[in-house]
């Protein structure tokens, strides 16, 4: 993997660059659809290039661990060949879904032992065997295995799981440095910082996880609940002291606001079910505004969806139609309104990406901002 | 609406021809994919146009009437133009969904009273105001109100329950005739022949249809759960009296096999939920045979989903990959298998064509036949 900083905002700590990987290029900053199960929710992978253009879409170790299950998408050289993505991949680590399980996990030095919430089934997850696991998904960025911890979270446990976190990151690399790609193409390993909401840990996670020099960094444990702006100031407190030579990724971040005033701190690459889950129940983003489509306000507004965007689903569709669609539970619904949110959180970085190369971000996300936030 | 007669096969009652609307062509004989509440689940109509390959689609009268609703469907200038399916339509009368309500519903000679099964809400359905909810609509075919039989029916029931319908088709006509379409272009009006499974209801349902002389018949109340010889005597004695320069229309129709077994027979045009409702639950038809995608066998089958089709899901999705899906109810398995069954009727119907406009039509029936039945 290699990444080059093309571009750094005069007014903020915004950058655009490029990911190179061997499955194409990622141009940041990014937003990255989720993929759970090795499929972005009721969208093609045909739709995902060609409309929402999305550039790299995550998967989670977790749900693929279980089903189809390491055997089959070995069998099948890997997930790209298995779902047909021929582009960028990552996978988590499968440590936060195994985390809010709850009462079936058990967490200690050694690793993580878990019930599936599908049979039942116990298993165990380590840095190590997470490694592995990576490796046979095949993902061209892979994270390592940490524990998420949520919010609120007492300074004891917060600092307790964050060191523990960082003697995990250096047994996930040394099993990473030891093992080869199974599929000849190149993978890579982001570390991820940890901390809660405490600035004296977030700033010794960051130096910690920047002394491993892996070839690009994440934030985890942000978006679980805190304020807003105390995601922003450990956002920007960590941004300041990972490398800028290399990309950084603000784990399950977030709304379309969430993503700006991020992208304005120095962030790359994000990653966030919010566009697809909420489109599910109707809840649209678009460059105006958010629209509850249930509303009936668009019971016979027959115009598109999104008249900035040019995207198939907003040139063919109306918001009645979808109106219709969403409140009759119909599948079409939930497919077109998750390309049009899709759509429209790539559209959005690659505006921001566009602002920061022509050096107006600042002044356009001021403008941006209020609209993203407003109830149409 | 015209029909040209293209080609009759010599060695059976197979015929080829074309239906010409205002929304375009249909080529004979034809599978028309049910779009139930103005969408045929989980496809896009791109993917109807571009992959599907569909000529027409069929919208439920009770559904759509009930939502989005005739006002909404007004208010866009017809469904063409509220679901962005810019070719034929045709709706049934909703005859069919309102018998089926049960103890929700009442038939005296005026029509039907029904409760909706949304909300309990109650309405009135009689041959004049389905004539006008189909012209609201705004098909391009639309289907008399009718009394669809069930199996078995007492002979009583059945005489009585046809020469209802034909006073209703009566009085359907009567409204049709005077009115017109809403929409600037042309609607044509399809009798129903009813009868059960008795030969001389039938014949006599028949000729009385046949002697109204609208643009094209239909044949209902089969497929209802008789035997399939059954519907076969019934089908052929009926198109040995319609008209041979009329379309024919069999409607709820079938398997695979049925249709090519009713193509045989003189039939023309078919609809059935199977082939979307099946996919949703993982029963795949192909031309080499019918796979149960769930089964163990498909685990490590990263081969086409269908070698012998070249659309755009077999040549991008393994039938491992679609089973992965299916069995973890995502969406996207059901958007696959749909569009894959529809595209295999389509195929279907479309070889079936080709073969009976060069003659071999017999032959390749004999060929096809075993084939479509095998479970792989
Ligand atoms: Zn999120
Ligand atoms: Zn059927």
């Amino acid at each position: 993997m290699n990444f080059e900083l093309l571009k750094k905002d005069p007014k903020s700590k915004a950058r655009a660059g490029k990911i190179t990987t061997d499955h194409g290029e990622i141009e940041t900053p990014i937003f990255m659809p989720v993929g759970t199960a090795g499929t972005v929710k009721a969208v093609h992978q045909r739709e995902l290039k060609e409309e929402v253009k999305a550039e790299i879409i995550l998967g989670n170790t977790y749900h693929l661990y279980l089903r189809p299950g390491l055997d089959v998408i070995e069998s099948a050289g890997g997930l790209h060949k298995f779902n047909g993505w021929d582009r960028p991949m990552l996978t988590d680590s499968g440590g936060y879904q195994v985390y809010s399980l709850k009462d079936r996990r058990k967490i200690t030095e050694e690793g993580v032992r878990f019930q599936s919430h599908l049979d039942g089934s116990k298993h165990n997850f380590t840095p190590e065997n997470v490694m592995d696991i990576q490796r046979t998904i095949g993902a061209d960025i892979m994270m390592a295995f940490d524990e998420c911890t949520p919010y609120p979270c007492d300074k004891k446990y917060a600092k307790d799981s964050m060191e523990m976190t960082h003697r995990w990151l250096k047994r996930c690399c040394d099993r990473f440095d030891a093992t080869a790609p199974k599929y000849g193409y190149d993978q890579t390993l982001f570390p991820i910082v940890q901390g809660s909401t405490y600035h004296d840990l977030r700033t010794q996670s960051a130096e910690t996880i920047a002394s491993f020099g892996r070839e690009g960094n994440a934030i985890g444990g942000l978006s679980v609940g805190e304020p807003a702006e105390m995601m922003y100031e450990s956002t920007d407190l960590v941004c300041s002291i990972l490398p800028e030579d290399k990309p950084r990724y603000l784990m399950g971040v977030g709304t379309p606001s969430n993503l700006i005033e991020c992208i304005a701190l120095g962030v790359d690459m994000f990653d966030c079910v919010l566009p697809t889950r909420n489109a599910r129940h109707g809840m649209i983003y678009t460059s105006e505004g958010i629209i509850n489509i249930k509303n009936e306000k668009w019971e016979k507004d027959f115009s598109p969806i999104d008249p900035n965007l040019a995207g198939h689903v907003d040139m063919n569709y109306s918001k009645a139609y979808l109106r219709h669609l969403i409140r009759t539970g119909e599948m079409l619904g939930a497919q077109i309104a998750s390309i049009h949110n899709l759509s429209f959180y790539l559209w959005l970085v690659k505006e921001a990406r566009a602002h920061i190369l022509q050096g107006d971000f600042a002044s356009w996300k001021n403008t941006i901002l209020p609209k993203l936030s407003t109830r149409l």
